[in-house]
């Protein structure tokens, strides 16, 4: 039986890699390492930077492969993700087809954690269902962009005892801040949707390229550091050609600090 | 100045430790250990373990200290939280008084990561308020128990591109399952809250001890396997004499697997 190592590599920074996940990469016999487009290629090059400082392993490949784009969202979001996802799956089951000996291991390297925004695990299953190829899964957890987040904010991420609703910024500019958290961590948001947000009291931590060397926080009273995110933001991206941020919004409220 | 490394050292097993946080432990002077008292001190072992295994430095010390006990809530949750903290606050105060030379550097060990129900950075924020002495606070992130029970059921957190509500057992059953979250994490929970659940189709993905030799995972509809959880957990828990839970509920919804 094949056996799939499904790795978290954390969120920016190489020294959030766990013994866990160097272990892991170690194991394997073949690496996967996705390539997303010239655009993001500094993540690509820190899955390399990553691979280059911790395998070990002599015995072990490294196999690139291209991710295809998403489509546009036609009919429904569902639908393209649907089909989005049966491609990656057939290039998936190629690459494991032809890429692994029938007990050999090979490890998919996942931004962040793999269970957190991410379809890989989704993904291999439906691989497993096409019924081509069978294969166990191993999980090995990764430090999230949340938790990169928090900590270059010094902060929890909750208030005490209290709960924190995790959404991306789609359905935080459809629905508003929940009724039902004092705290909202929104990722995926490509349109900076703390600007829908009507209570400007609320407090905002935001982070981009977190935990690498071009990282940048800023936090405050919306009201006051709205502007600055966005201009920050507008100018990173446009420098870079790409930007990743993610932000926590709190509600006021009895300052507990 | 001091400085205080707040270190996220994973929720139980010692290889989620990551290499920014090994490279932490190992700059500090001193490392504070806390003693829980005696019916958990699995954890405590876990932690002398991890600096066991992961300390080369030779100037290292260690140095316990016992944790007060929370006041059964009386008034009001937050009142008592707030004596406890205030406690807490005072004992930090003399351990960085007196353990740590004025350009001294020390670690605070902290279960999973330092930002999830936790309160080591409030109560240091408490500690700078007091006045009587100064540091500087650098916060490195941990492998949480949520990431290692979706790590554990192989699952994601999320739906597609929906959110996810993190709470707490005492919320849950208040509040019931949320409208506008799919997904539940549930923490702090020493009462089986799932059971006030009405709909029992919601999926239930549990792990106790997560990461440890001793982990239990049960996962299935409510309806299916809440008893056997409720009977599980009494006897985990009888047997060992302390038990650490978490658990996701998903809302029967379309398939994505
Ligand atoms: C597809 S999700 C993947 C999340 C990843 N699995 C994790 O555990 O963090 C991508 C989103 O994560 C957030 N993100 C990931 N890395 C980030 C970073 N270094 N800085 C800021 N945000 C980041 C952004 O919100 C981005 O839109
Ligand atoms: C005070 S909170 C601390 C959480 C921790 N900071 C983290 O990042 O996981 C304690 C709660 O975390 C959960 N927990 C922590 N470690 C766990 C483990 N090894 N297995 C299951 N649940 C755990 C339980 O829900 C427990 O009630």
């Amino acid at each position: 039986m094949r056996t799939l190592l499904v790795i978290g590599i954390g969120a920016g920074n190489p020294e959030h890699m766990t013994v866990q996940a160097i272990a892991a990469l170690n194991r394997a016999d073949v690496l996967f390492v996705p390539d997303k487009g010239s655009d993001k290629s500094d993540l690509s090059a820190l899955r390399h930077e990553i691979c280059d400082r911790f395998v070990t392993n002599p015995a072990s490949r490294r196999v690139g492969f291209a991710v295809p784009k998403r489509a546009e969202p036609a009919s429904s979001y569902r639908s393209t993700v649907d089909d989005w996802h049966e491609d990656i799956a057939g290039i998936y089951e190629t690459l494991i087809l032809n890429e692994i000996s029938e007990d050999g291991c090979a490890a998919f390297l996942i931004w962040g954690d793999p269970m957190l925004y991410d379809s890989a695990l989704r993904i291999l299953e439906r691989v497993r269902q096409r019924g081509n190829v069978d294969f166990i899964v191993e999980v090995i957890p990764g430090i999230t962009a949340i938790q990169s987040l928090c900590a270059s904010h010094r902060i929890a991420l909750n208030r005490i005892g209290e709960p924190v609703l995790i959404t991306t910024g789609r359905r935080l500019a459809a629905e508003g801040m929940p009724g039902n958290a004092g705290t909202v961590v929104v990722m995926l948001d490509g349109n900076c949707a703390f600007r829908t947000v009507k209570d400007k009291d609320v407090t905002i931590h935001w982070g981009a390229y977190l935990g690498t060397p071009d990282e940048i926080v800023i936090s405050g009273r919306l009201r006051e550091v709205e502007d600055t995110i966005m201009g920050t933001r507008t100018e990173a991206r446009a420098a870079k050609g790409w930007i990743m941020d993610t932000y926590l919004l709190r509600k006021p409220g009895e300052s507990e600090e």
